[in-house]
């Protein structure tokens, strides 16, 4: 016996109660997304080398699965290095396939396109608790809308989709990549230490105020510009308003509109919406990926740490592709984030429930058979679920395995005659 | 520009119009096996390479892509062969994952354990037109039950299925590769010369009888063994009797019960189903795959070559793994041929027609915009379409690439006021 029985290290089986729970949700992505126009697409799983590395993917591209060559392109003997085995990877987020997508394909696809990819990712990081090395991304974007429109139209679909999923309470939280750089001149900051700077900010939720300033200050920043800095983030409100006090302040460091563009999107969402959720202004928030160039916002679910989901804009990769810049806006969703978040609530599909099990006892003749079958194939007809299966000699426990399963009602088929039971 | 726009050789970019017809696919398959109770089961891509060059792959295994080991595993120095650098590899099918998934969690299973499992395989093919080295595959597989049950619901699932995509004319041809053997051990060959008499057989459907005597004659076989054994398939008819008659003519070389199943099958097959197809025994099915057992089957559509799905039982590939047999029986589903053959008729997705545009005039107010966006909210909460966009340049042409994706109703906001038009 050579061959294994567990997964790749990393990697998991999905059992079918998970899988209901799943397909569900992917059911209410597609169908929500669809509701708001986005197209569904596909992207290879597998992506040239050259893509993958190509700084886009920040420590992501230290994650890549990398695929050998093959046939005569592979050469060992004269491979000095790792790359040039290679000439593929499994791709580690949607992000940089879409981009490609839209360049190959933006001819012939609708512009502005609203786009809807969901598919595995695969990420070669150290093995730990709930975390796996293949995984469900969810990625929804519009490609080709400047305009705030596309910002509003993402977290109106986003929440809705929240809302149907059965989620009560949760903040979308949103800043511009603009204000947090306009706050970090303001107060004196240099644009080479941005980096480190909104590092440091990025730990606001765990280390509070007073942990950034001493981070800030052991770093080697004046005590000035991280004491002005910080007052910054005391005094403003978490709101329209707040953006619009910092337009007025902030007008030696960044551009007006884009502050009074972020504004409007808090305003048009708040407007717009009759979903129960809060949109926050949340001037610490940073959002590790450097290709964002504009609006960036994420939600958090009430009573569960971390995001179920995020993104922003970036009107500067499709360029890397093409030559030219298009505007580009994406929202990520937390798919197995929520997936686990259900599955530890009990989540239980609607109607999953219902089902009906034919148990035959062995050796019955083939007319008895093929009546139990008949039957189920009318009860199918009508839209239910008929379970025809062979009759175990435990059938108790057989029976209390179905009923786990959703399985409510039973009929026994026997030799002689048939039983009818609940 | 680094940058490369196409997708990896021999692998493909899905638009959207192709995914509107595969989801729904998906989703007849998802619901047509659901009601039949077949459970949805996810394996990860990525295989132990043990398991993928275990010889239960035929000539697959030499289309793998290959993953290098990462880390301190990846040694370029003291490799000597390929097979030192890799540790994994992309499935290229799903029945050898499914066999260690069954393998590593049956204990939490159903016993029979009716599994559904979509998804991508790779082969690196030479590529070819229709012919991708990424592609979906449909496997339903009852694990567990050795009566003919399970040939007989899964015929009677997969036929369902093909129904409700819409197709009309289809055939299920069926054998047993213990008939395969029986007919050829009854007429003098060897069993050492079967692989290669079937490879001659399979080719009956382009060669025919001529054909495969001569070829059987070129390869060195007796001209009386050849003549005895054509003779066969000339007077066996293609149904249950013809299996029967077999049965009497063959009882020096095979267990007769085998050729009364497969003919029961047959019987309960046509019994039971109210659909429009026909099944038929046929001699001359061969299905390439070593791990074969028993039943063999495959589906055809009239006015289609080759088939749309096909299958059999393998009763002794589990115990690969685990040691102890285990009855087992599938169908793999062509998907990407049913892709194929529904994209070619101008198949059209049920209710894709009724979409909602509206086009919104660069400029407009955020008053004018919020009220558009709200009255879209409330359409798209009784379950519409409605696209949400920047009106382009060319609003005329933006229409009528509209209208191709389904959207037959507009209205456009401008900065004074508002028209509909339609």
């Amino acid at each position: 016996m050579s061959l294994k029985k567990k997964p790749v290290t990393g990697m998991k089986d999905i059992l079918p109660a998970e899988m209901q729970v799943r397909e569900y949700v992917m059911n209410q992505i597609r169908e929500t997304y669809g509701g708001f126009g986005f197209n569904s697409i596909e992207t290879p799983c597998v992506e040239h080398i050259e893509n993958l590395t190509s700084k886009q993917g920040g420590d992501n591209e230290k994650l890549i699965f990398k695929i050998m060559k093959r046939g005569e392109k592979l050469n060992l003997e004269t491979a000095q290095m790792e790359n040039d085995l290679v000439d593929s990877g499994l791709r580690y987020d949607l992000t940089v396939p879409l981009s490609r997508y839209y360049s190959n394909n933006a001819a012939v696809l609708p512009s502005p396109f609203k786009s809807l990819q969901m598919g595995s990712v695969w990420r070669a990081d150290r093995p730990q608790r709930g975390r796996f090395r293949q995984f469900v991304q969810c990625d929804i974007d519009i490609l080709g809308d400047p305009t705030r429109l596309a910002e509003i139209e993402l977290i109106l679909a986003t929440t809705t989709l929240l809302g149907k999923v059965g989620f009560k309470g949760y903040t979308v939280r949103i800043n511009d990549r603009n204000i947090l750089k306009g706050m970090a001149a303001h107060c004196g900051f240099s644009e080479e230490s941005y980096d480190q700077v909104f590092i440091i900010l990025d730990k606001m939720d765990k280390i509070g105020m007073d942990g950034v300033a001493g981070e800030l200050k052991e770093a080697g920043y004046p005590e000035e510009n991280i004491k002005k800095y910080l007052a910054l983030f005391e005094t403003v409100t978490r709101d329209a308003a707040g953006v619009r006090s910092l337009k007025e302040v902030l007008n030696d460091a960044m551009d007006p509109e884009q502050a009074e563009n972020l504004a409007a999107i808090i305003d048009s969402v708040s407007e717009i919406t009759t979903s129960q959720f809060k949109i926050e202004f949340d001037p610490t928030l940073v959002r590790g990926m450097s290709y964002y160039t504009g609006t960036i916002f994420e939600i958090l679910v009430d009573g569960f740490p971390g995001s179920v989901g995020g993104g922003g804009r970036y009107d500067k990769m499709i360029g890397k592709f093409t030559g030219i810049d298009t505007p580009a806006c994406g929202f990520s969703i937390g798919f197995e984030r929520i997936i686990t978040i259900l599955m530890e609530e009990g989540f239980t599909v609607p109607g999953s429930e219902e089902r009906i099990a034919f148990l035959i006892e062995k050796g019955v003749s083939d007319g008895v058979m093929n009546e139990a079958v008949k039957e189920a194939m009318s009860e199918r007809a009508k839209g239910k679920t008929v379970l025809v299966s062979q009759m175990n000699k435990n059938k108790k426990f057989q029976k209390e395995s179905l009923q786990k399963e959703g399985y409510s009602q039973f009929k026994e088929f026997y030799k002689e005659a048939l039983k009818e039971t609940n």
